[in-house]
């Protein structure tokens, strides 16, 4: 059974007296959030019901003269000829509805560093300790996204730019999708950071360095890839023959204590500390 | 407070041998899911807590070649030297997980049609009604996408199959998120929308076709590009002076009911029926 969507704004009003009335405001609200959250479902269902026999049809007349501006006009058509002024109410889920449902806030955690730094295992680490939280993660991962989306791109100056770029961008997407998005690639650039920095919302690029002696990364290796750089074998790989900038600012520094490097749950707990006080874990 | 991660087999067997006990087996589960899952972290806090306090420090001997296969070789350094052989339980967070969290399972609803036929009223009908049923919804709009992802492509042929190309990988990755991703795109040629279902898994690709007359769609003409098109001030602009390839076979049509076009809401219904009758709106 399909519940009907609320297309009034007096259905939602009514919605929201009714949720206030029980104490569902948004910033007072202090009980389980889970268990609100179904009775607020029952509540809609029941007003969506209830609507629904009314068979309720309100038209609004306005002008709204831009339909990509977060509201929509709709036109009927009617005899194939499209009747004017009739609106359909603003119909755009925002980041921050989507952020409520999910209970969390949207944001970009771009690890970078070294190959061999531990940027994947970082990422493990976290989407699996967020996930038994109960937030939603999705890790872009340099090479996965080569695969696909980045798969017309070698490996040359400008298209590993353009590579950093559009994982950006497609970070962002999901950063606004609400989802808290791991993306865990190399960046040797500043610049290049700093743009895929720019285009997210203040405080909504979350830099992770992972600042590994480069000896340490070259004895793991993980993908033999030292080893072909070193040999000659790739050419313009980071840290042999192609320089990695370290951040000069960025919110999270992961370092080896003493000589050995933290487990991955201890530097997930570190990230993890930053969201939580950041309130990037709520909605 | 941070609540600790699994880092263990044993652990989370521990926790699942407690979750049958009471029930909670993924096939067996008739309880409310919502109340299971605030148990289950409840659960899990506590054994995480016990876990914990006992700072249990398991490692498991194995061989793994290849950490991109979803399965995570840690290895911890000790003084500067990696130490070999101990392997960090399977990490990743896949899409199944994913979508038990969100109750739905991730998918690309991808909405094709002439300028002016309704794909986007129906992407925001759709999104709103989805997200009043608490579903995680994304809508992809072509002309959005342009201004980031894909603001470095003209309209010309080539750049025009390579938006379409952009925009189908993406979706691909919200969908393995877990996300209803709402594509809403012109996509003149069958060519590229069979490329885009072809990366998809069987079904997760569902076409919705705005069969929307010509005419009707030019009288509305909501952007003033017919008009421009017409007077020959753009070129190449799908319907005027270039194809547009109507689907062979598709899984939702939206056509005119005599001469009217189905208002939003009931277009979204439609889309949403399929969705359930497939299975796409529980976990």
């Amino acid at each position: 059974m399909i519940a009907p969507s609320f297309n009034s704004s007096l259905g939602i009003d009514f919605v929201e007296a009714k949720l206030t009335k029980l104490g569902f405001t948004r910033l007072n609200c202090r009980r389980n959030l889970v268990s609100a959250s179904t009775e607020l479902n029952q509540i809609k269902a029941k007003e969506a019901s209830r609507m629904s026999s009314l068979k309720t049809s309100i038209k609004i007349n306005s002008n709204i003269s831009d339909d990509s501006s977060g509201s929509i006009r709709q036109e009927v058509s009617t005899n194939g000829r499209r009747s004017t002024n009739i609106l359909w109410h603003k119909c755009s889920v925002e980041k921050s509805d989507r952020e409520e449902l999910l209970q969390q806030k949207g944001c970009v955690l771009w690890i970078t560093g070294l190959s061999g730094s531990g940027k994947s295992t970082l990422a493990c680490a976290l989407t699996r300790a967020l996930h038994s939280r109960g937030k939603l993660t999705y890790v872009l991962d340099g090479d996965n996204v080569r695969h696909g989306l980045n798969g017309d791109l070698t490996f040359q100056a400008e298209d590993r730019a353009e590579n950093i770029r559009r994982i950006g961008e497609v970070a962002k997407l999901f950063s606004d999708a609400g989802v808290i998005c791991i993306a865990s690639v190399i960046s040797p650039y500043r610049k290049d950071r700093d743009a895929c920095r720019s285009i997210l919302p203040e405080g909504d690029f979350i830099e992770v360095f992972m600042d590994m002696p480069l000896c340490v990364c070259e004895a793991r290796d993980p993908k033999g890839l030292y080893k072909l750089a070193r040999a000659g074998k790739i050419k313009g790989f980071t840290g042999v023959d192609d320089p990695y900038e370290p951040p000069l600012t960025c919110e999270i520094v992961i370092q080896q204590e003493g000589e050995v490097c933290p487990p991955p749950e201890v530097m997930a707990k570190k990230v993890i500390s930053y969201l939580e006080a950041k309130g990037y874990l709520q909605a």
